[in-house]
């Protein structure tokens, strides 16, 4: 759910070589560098592309950064079917931590969730980035819901939520250890949360 | 919860009004400049201490910030007390909501989750605050358990974290508007499955 950021198999000419080769140093130099030293030159220089091409497609670092990682909306993202919205949600975040603790893959996404604080359009991906994963996984509630192991009014979206927030809040917030047990515990509490109904969309937005 | 990182109202002599000042400064210099940015230099010109005093106490910039974001803990915090778990993890997320959506309150906690990314000290000083939090939010569980509404072998970590998590995933990871609703639901989630028995330490350390 969280992987997939570094690239593309989409076959193309050279226009679409061009692009994935620029991006791909984007990204290099975004995980090596980090934003603040992230430049148009640079990003050309490693890509061996003309940094007039660089500039009059991408304008701009915020520019080449923000494709960048809308690229990793590109790559297909099938959810694990394992009979149970908890077993489907412990796949879902199995994947997530993997892909925020292993050394070699965590890089890239911790820069994304990093440069998201630095740059304006950067947020704005990872946001894109994230919707698109949630509207992958929706299709798990969607079974609970047909399973009739979730009330019908379950939203998708905040069982997502629900279920990745611990993850990330110990990686990003507390600053704690994540692992296995980790993911298979806020599955099950998310997967809890649906069944009780408070996770249905009518919920998030009552007010009052 | 989130809120009290920037100062104390500890009273003391002058070591301790050239500590809160020299801290304090840090704390205005992390939000205006950025960790990147933060020099000691400019810690000891903004608190008016003298450089080889902030040197020799401090050592570093990252022990500055380090030390800065410490002093977070030193600011009481009590949970309220509703009768409820879900009422009283609601009352603690408003908090967390308030604290990083208010203009003119957010930017401080902000730059501290940030920092964190920048600086392995600052990483550690984020984890300190919020173990220290999960301490004094401990107290919700013990009524609820008290209460009968949660078994006595919840963990209230977990619930905290499990609470926490949707806030702060909307906050920095999807990157969605966060508001008084987002609170409520994530309060209620964490209720749920407190109540629903996956929230304990037990089934935390399990494997396979």
């Amino acid at each position: 759910m969280a992987t997939g950021l570094p690239g593309t198999s989409r076959p193309g000419g050279r226009t679409e070589r061009t692009r994935v080769a620029v991006l791909r140093a984007t990204l290099d130099l975004l995980v090596e560098r980090g934003f603040p030293d992230l430049t148009v030159e640079a990003v050309a220089e490693r890509s061996g592309v003309h940094k007039t091409t660089v500039y009059r497609r991408w304008a701009s670092r915020d520019g080449l950064v923000a494709a960048a990682l809308q690229m990793g909306t590109e790559v297909p993202w099938t959810p694990a079917d394992t009979g149970s919205l908890a077993g489907d949600l412990r796949e879902m975040l199995l994947e997530v931590v993997r892909a925020f603790t292993e050394p070699g893959e965590r890089e890239l996404p911790t820069a994304a969730v990093l440069t998201a604080f630095q740059s304006a359009r950067a947020a704005e991906a990872l946001h894109d980035f994230y919707q698109e994963r949630h509207v992958r996984a929706s299709v798990l509630v969607t079974r609970a819901v047909a399973r009739g192991e979730v009330p019908a009014a379950t939203d998708p979206d905040e069982v997502t939520r629900t279920a990745c927030g611990p993850v990330f809040y110990r990686l990003f917030i507390s600053r704690e250890p994540v692992d296995d047990a980790t993911a298979r515990t806020a599955a099950e509490a998310a997967a809890a949360a649906a069944r009780a109904g408070v996770l249905t969309a009518q919920r998030a937005d009552e007010s009052g």
